[in-house]
């Protein structure tokens, strides 16, 4: 499907990855420790640590010999990966945490501050929402599956 | 699991589930529309859309009576999820696309600039990097699954 979205949840989008990602980066990356911390079969994280490392998005890096064993670090393609799940874990935070708060708070260490992850305009600055953006066919457009034009704009509600 | 991620996977975590939101979000929506966009099961989306109206992300409205027909808008809540993929697109348009380009681009309709969607610091405003941020505990914290204490830092490599 010629579609980021699609490609991104190709790598990404299967349920326990995005927390495989967050555990390695947080500095849980050996196997053992991510599987007893998520509490995953270790075949499933077999299967999705290989995707990761396939995709680039993960390295395996040995970190002892005879016998050799390895962890896994974020790439730079990975760390950038992480990046893009930061807003969603702010909307959870914003949006299911409930009267008990959200589980977790994220600072920023460059500035020092608590902050929250916002998705922002690389051309002005400003939060992006919805409704004021638009997308355009880029140079890899292709019509098809999950590409299709857009229906006719139609007159308001009940025409 | 007291995480928000893994609570944000739970709403909106699936495959397909992204794409039904995008659709959406471009003005695609009726179910029929939808479907032939997408190339899934009528099964498949009445999933996916009952769990996101359950959740209050996408919103059932009544576009003609007799016989009743609906379509599917996004709520507050969703467009905020909405925008919170936008980096995720983002990364796959800059690291997934080849020669031939993105397949799409995104332009910023308040500044009327094609633009690329960022994460930056609410606080100072600077783009956040994996490197510098880190969670803490927050009011909801628990600790179980998937928010274990961290492992004690290691020596580096092979030590």
């Amino acid at each position: 499907m010629a579609c980021s979205l699609a490609r991104t949840l190709d790598i990404a989008g299967e349920w326990w990855t995005p927390l495989v990602l967050r555990d390695i980066w947080r500095g849980r990356t050996r196997f053992d420790e991510i599987q007893d911390n998520l509490g995953v079969s270790r075949k499933l994280l077999a299967d999705r640590l290989e995707t990761l490392v396939r995709e680039g998005v993960v390295e395996r890096v040995p970190y002892q010999e005879r016998p050799t064993r390895y962890e896994y670090v974020l790439s730079p393609k990975g760390k950038q990966l992480w990046e893009a799940f930061m807003p969603l874990i702010a909307w959870g935070s914003r949006w299911t945490s409930g009267e008990a708060g959200p589980p977790a708070l994220a600072r920023h260490e460059l500035c020092g501050e608590l902050m929250i992850p916002r998705v922002t305009c690389s051309h002005c600055g400003e939060r992006l929402r919805a409704d004021d953006v638009r997308q355009e066919p880029g140079p890899g457009a292709r019509i098809g599956r999950g590409t299709r034009p857009l229906p006719r704009p139609r007159a308001a509600s009940t025409a």
